[in-house]
């Protein structure tokens, strides 16, 4: 299948910019958004707008979902009016939101059953991954139906890779979030440790970046937290929502994860301090908070 | 002040090849170990014997001390018949264990009383970089002292960093430990939640290895984990020991650590079940004993 | 209202001798389950069977519902052929299953719309509560319609407690279950650390449970506990689901809950390995496995 | 033997009262504490005063420690100089701080050598215990020795039990305050939890206090929480004292102790937050910080 025409629905932060590298890229491009200015945004980039969820999915050679958790995707895709139901036998519906690999493998069954192909294709990156069409996308489906969709996947992404059948996106993306969140935490950890120590963290973070104890949040985040610099970057109320995802799948197959529940934990509280808007690197406040210092 | 004559006291896995790697650089070596073959071998290298510590440590150019924990440096450089006591003034005492900043604090102020400069100067980098020279040695102590130890701080390290006043070098070293503890326990549990739901990890480690989950323990040790090759490398007891070392430390400045926290119980657990020979990657074996998986 | 008839769908380990009860108390009882024997049980101990839920459910003055987990409750009670829909005006409908508190809420709400009082009832008390009719019921409704519904919970109950509003019963049962955890766990912490030290754990137990460490876990389950009997009692798998609930319904409120977290990952892991069918209580066992100890 | 003088060194909050009710049991009590003014109230109460520890400590039936931790302890029993090396053989020394449990097999096995029995007797029961002669004390050490004390520890306290030999008077107190730490924990987030979801703690707390969920902080200490009145009754400070002997002494033994370290953390937070001062009950106020509530 080459594919003309891309329905593409939830113009958000994320999924404005990569329906406009859609356009870029030559697709036709058929945007739905709930607020309508985004939607605007999409024509003057050169794509077209659709007044409803179905118009954007209704017999489309793909469709993108971009949504923002796992019930606002099972309601667009799902049920008798969804976008599977009124997707064409053979084309591609590929959902780039982050939600439960449960979510994920049940889609995918509902496209079976109708014909229809389904990729699980979460992102990280953020916005200026979004933007730049740089986005790491983890890819879960059927080999031909991840080789079908390539040339959608990498006009938004710089990096595409298939992980597993149908759910491995969302797992690895899970894992991801999981890997993210824990490094993050430990290394508000160990500088509010160096701090009271009275041990300059730059320099001490020089010294530990070479060794087993680096990481990419230590190279690229470290300087940030330093400064007490936490504009976003990637929101707590996302990472919050996505650890809520990691935790939920965790259960599901009876896996343990006691960091991964710490840091979960912990990203909660920083959300329900009110901190949701601040960048998940914020754990060094409450990591200072917990040790009677900073503030 | 040039150095000739170092004594060096503790020549077990990590203290036979440095000192080994002084005797090559032109240092006058003068060992001790309690157990003799050890000596023997320094001896064979090209150094000399010490019949007792207070050989070793009397009246050198610089003492170096490479010993298991907290107490045996305290009893082999403090008190009256002590390293520190036996030391020339305006000699150089190095201790190069991981102990309890706390520990090297109080070598620092003992020594300065005695007119004997005191670094702490833990290493990270195992037996391997112990043998090669390629130790990354963590400094702690006054900048003038720093610069004359060099030259033998060199001879054993391929990175050398000053990051502070006395006891700052251990602090770094417990914080290397928190973040080395966190990190291999958080692939531990992305591995074994990956595999739980069925997607092949190596496969995955690829796709999240590049993101701002990568992580050098990612990168270097997650394809041996995905093996369940725990051969050391660097053993549980070790960094069992050494997170005793961060749990007090953090105790003493009021800092709370909570996945530094949750990780020590954890290696705790391995060493409490008998697996302390095991590489600290073998927090793997006990994230699937808490999943009812492997074995 | 004076209750003559009662619907009751759910007469398993616990639902079965409660719908007993109800009609040794008098009640006119049409009972369902999935399983005939279950049904003839209820008509040989006086009651009446039902062949479907709606037949249990249609036209009662009170529908009782005892079921495994919330999706069961909303696929009965919910919707349009279901039991709210079903129900006379002016009836109520009582669900004594554990769910969570917004499943209680939104079946409040539904019956709310159509004229029928809800009761959240959930109990604590066990199979032994339940065949002798000492079950603690807690209640979160409106004040009528629990002193409506007062005989019928006290036909079941020992102690029967309005709590509330809608779902306030389900919150106090989580919090219940929260408690309960946490206490079971630090019971079994404590006695491995006990016996680890040489201390016979009885004696201990002893002189501890008149103080401030006292709780009925200490006197009514660390016995058997310090005798590795893991008879159920209230089974790990039960307990898991309910822990399930109670970390979810944390996060909807946004509370951290740092000690039931870690209590439910434990019960989780015990659960994973295999021993879903032993007593709560078995967190001992793996407090043991987590020390090297014991098996 | 029958006891007539006493040594009594620390007689602070604690020892205080207990040092004047063993005057008002008849002994000869001669007293130590390094405030003066401590030393003149046991005199008006009819004891006697030591100018320096060793004073109390020469030559009595029975000497009598109360002090604030393992190191006070180590320095005044052990040494040349120590209580121990002055004690009369055949007399008894009692140390009754909450130290590490390996402090009191040092000092037992110290004693043996010099013919002085030792007992372990740390105390539970707070001030108001200490006053009213109520403590609950539990007692490591030779059942002789035991038997022997018993008339001096009947005279300052309400339970006397024989828990074990040397050192499990301490093991058995690190228990309790495990698992009154825990409990305290538990009930802060239950608390928390349920006014989150707008239940009145106190009529929860009435439905839960009689069940599987009860315990004496629930009885006992939830109603002040629920007012947040943290006036002391047992400080934070103390409790965090005795919270890192668990952590160590479970550490020695090699014992996972996932909730007890949990709860040390917290402890901890709340004296690095500068609330040493507030009842132990306090972690209610950490609770509601960690989720965005309360002050």
């Amino acid at each position: 299948m080459v594919i003309h025409t891309v329905g593409f629905v939830g113009l958000g932060i994320m999924g404005g910019p990569m329906a406009a590298n859609l356009v870029k890229a030559g697709f036709d491009v058929v945007g739905y958004n709930r607020s309508r200015g985004k939607v605007e945004r999409l024509v003057e980039a050169g794509g077209r707008g659709a007044a409803r969820p179905s118009e954007a999915a209704r017999d489309r050679d793909v469709v993108i979902s971009m949504l923002p958790d796992s019930p606002d995707v099972e309601e667009f895709a799902l049920g008798d009016g969804g976008a599977l139901a009124l997707a064409r036998p053979g084309s591609l519906y590929i959902d780039m939101s982050t939600v439960r690999p449960a979510t994920a493998v049940a889609l995918a069954e509902s496209g079976r059953a109708r014909g229809v192909g389904v990729l699980d294709a979460p992102v990280s990156g953020g916005e200026r991954g979004a933007i730049e069409g740089t986005l790491s996308i983890m890819v879960g489906g059927d080999p031909e139906d991840v080789a079908t969709a390539r040339p959608v996947l990498e006009a938004m992404g710089g990096t595409v890779v298939h992980v597993g059948a149908a759910g491995a996106g969302q797992t690895v993306k899970a894992a991801n979030q999981l890997l993210t969140a824990v490094t993050v935490e430990a290394v508000a950890e160990a500088v509010v440790f160096l701090e009271a120590h009275g041990v300059d963290p730059t320099v001490a973070i020089g010294a530990l970046a070479g060794g087993l104890a680096g990481s990419a949040v230590l190279d690229r985040r470290a300087p940030s937290m330093v400064q007490r610099d936490f504009t976003p970057g990637f929101r707590c109320a996302l990472h919050h929502k996505d650890l809520g995802i990691l935790t939920s799948a965790a259960r599901d197959v009876g896996v343990a994860i006691p960091l991964g529940t710490v840091a979960a934990q912990l990203m909660g509280a920083l959300v329900a301090q009110g901190h949701g808007d601040l960048d998940n690197t914020a754990l060094l406040r409450l990591a200072e908070e917990l040790s009677g210092r900073g503030h």
